[in-house]
């Protein structure tokens, strides 16, 4: 049965600071490869997409609250429709009936998730919230025809080992996450993270039906390139500068950054592909990197500071306390117009489209 | 599609008012029945309980927000193993899992349900909430083998026509529901009544499979007994009683109450029967009133009013403001400790048990 792990949902609600108003990254990148996975669908899905199905169930994994979840269901299922009428043979067909399946963790803002849902007239399917991990099992066994998840798998289902003990080699000293500058912490890491891959295809392997596929989108570092030289990485390593900042005023303490670390790791691509493969009920048909149309231009720091704080917020918030956090976004702010991110120079994480199938 | 209605679910959240704190009546009346729905499962169920059925699959229309819901699926799950268990023969069979689907409103208190939930070590299911009316389709065709609904039909998709008209024979005058002092008005409220039984039992008819059932618990009106009779029809006149003395001193309007009235109806129990038997795709297995434990004993004001008050809130707050519902409730506290209800002398409204299997 699913399990609930301590977690940190993406800023709920609907005000200037949530994620529902500052994911238009994300959005970005799912609307970028929008062909490519239609593409895909209408390739690779190796289903009777007829009445002999039942209905045609489509889960999106750490779902968070919109807007971007519904564009991408939609888009599946506009595939699934095109595929359908393009294979249609003689045998009668029924209009097929969409279900869709929202997970994300119980403490993810379901209400809001819901209550933002495109009207009903406009609803092609039927939706349900899954609350639980996707690190376990959510959904019954072989009931899926179509996995998605964008963004999702470098959060961890803890914090790795050691990383906050200040007397480990593996503490991540001062840092706020793995930014591959500390060898014994990226390796504490990586333990994790493939302890939570294997987690995460084992689970899928059981729910998405042998023919199915799964479609994962998220970023990783290029191969050879440590975090803190990516500009991502530099933005979180100068929210930490921040927390030390208030630390001396007494805003925080030292010590409490010390036992602070995000639970997210990104792996090189290479080391991706590697944990998805140790995986043998699914094939990779697709693993590339794509082109993300945001990464063409220098991004604002408003832009990047409000995305960054809709996502990091509530797990700041847990363990600084909800008082540091417009203190600390002011001085992020201040801090990088003094010292502006030289895109020119630094790396950047890539974006990865995924397309794995399960076995027969 | 899910159909999105106006609507005004339990006090959500779980303070002192909320429904999940108040909700004792209706437990009570889901135990009663408990070894009923057990027998019922085990003699009328009638799939074959192994792996030939894929996920065996529970929604409970109108869930709330537990602790009651989860009560019920789990006494259902027990009687559905038991039940395998009894049937077991030579055919190898997997342990069947179990999703179960808690639909309610959209604006319904999905947050709190998942947070509410039993912890994870002791989930026996998958569970997904499902938002939506139930006077439409909120699941896919044949994917319910049980439904289960308890103290929701009663709920009407709209206020009746013309009850909130002034210049209208059916309009309810300062009565806040139908309590069948008014002739008109009653024959409107069954008009929208028998409209809603058909589109609820119609969309579960869709929903559920053949062979499966549908459990329907709640309150109706003992044949020839009016609501104003009963001690629940007093309760809620009383509540507009008082409204209405609040008007006197301006904390609210006559105007507002005349436009105020509960989309609620209590059916008499031979009159909700042929409304079930229009329906053709369910067969009445069981209908029958039970006795309710809590019918024994006087209930106190306080226990009635803080019920009624989980039920009444949010409706009460969208029509006349948040700030009417502290003083009402107190003047109607007041009011019960001046004139109690003479539990001996008045009616009662009737709890009923439906069971109704899906034809083949």
């Amino acid at each position: 049965m699913p399990t609930f792990p301590r977690s940190y949902p993406m800023s709920g609600g609907d005000d200037r600071h949530s994620y529902i108003n500052n994911s238009s990254y994300q959005i970005a990148a799912i609307n970028s490869v929008g062909d490519k996975t239609r593409q895909c669908i209408i390739e690779k899905l190796d289903l009777p997409l007829n009445s002999d199905l039942g209905s045609f169930r489509i889960a999106d994994y750490g779902c968070s609250i919109g807007p971007n979840t519904f564009h991408v269901v939609q888009s599946i299922i506009d595939a699934v429709k095109f595929k359908q009428l393009k294979d249609k043979n003689e045998k009668s067909l029924m209009p097929l009936e969409f279900q869709v399946f929202f997970n994300d963790q119980p403490n993810n803002d379901f209400n809001t998730l819901f209550r933002t849902q495109p009207p009903s007239s406009e609803l092609e399917y039927f939706s349900a919230g899954v609350p639980g991990s996707f690190h376990g099992q959510v959904l019954p066994r072989n009931t899926i025809h179509i996995g998605h998840t964008s963004y999702t798998t470098h959060w961890l289902s803890n914090v790795p080992e050691h990383v906050d003990d200040k007397n480990s080699p593996a503490w991540n000293k001062n840092y706020i996450q793995c930014n591959n500058s500390i060898e014994e912490v990226t390796k504490s890491y990586k333990v994790q993270f493939t302890k939570d891959m294997k987690l995460f295809l084992e689970a899928r392997a059981e729910e998405i039906v042998p023919g199915g596929l799964m479609i994962v989108l998220g970023q990783c570092l290029p191969d050879g390139v440590s975090l803190f030289k990516t500009y991502q990485g530099i933005l979180v390593d100068t929210i930490g500068d921040c927390l030390m900042d208030m630390a001396k005023l007494g805003l925080t303490s030292e010590e409490k950054i010390g036992l602070f670390t995000i639970p997210a790791y990104f792996p090189q691509f290479s080391e991706l592909k590697t944990e998805i493969e140790k995986n043998r009920s699914f094939t990779i048909e697709t693993m590339e990197s794509v082109h993300h149309p945001l990464e063409d231009i220098p991004l604002s720091n408003h832009f990047l500071i409000a995305m960054f704080r809709a996502i990091l917020s509530t797990i700041i918030k847990e363990h600084f306390g909800e008082d540091v956090i417009d203190e600390l976004f002011d001085r992020v702010a201040k801090k990088l117009g003094k010292y502006p991110i030289n895109f020119k120079e630094c790396e950047k994480n890539v974006t990865y489209f995924i397309l794995l199938k399960r076995n027969e």
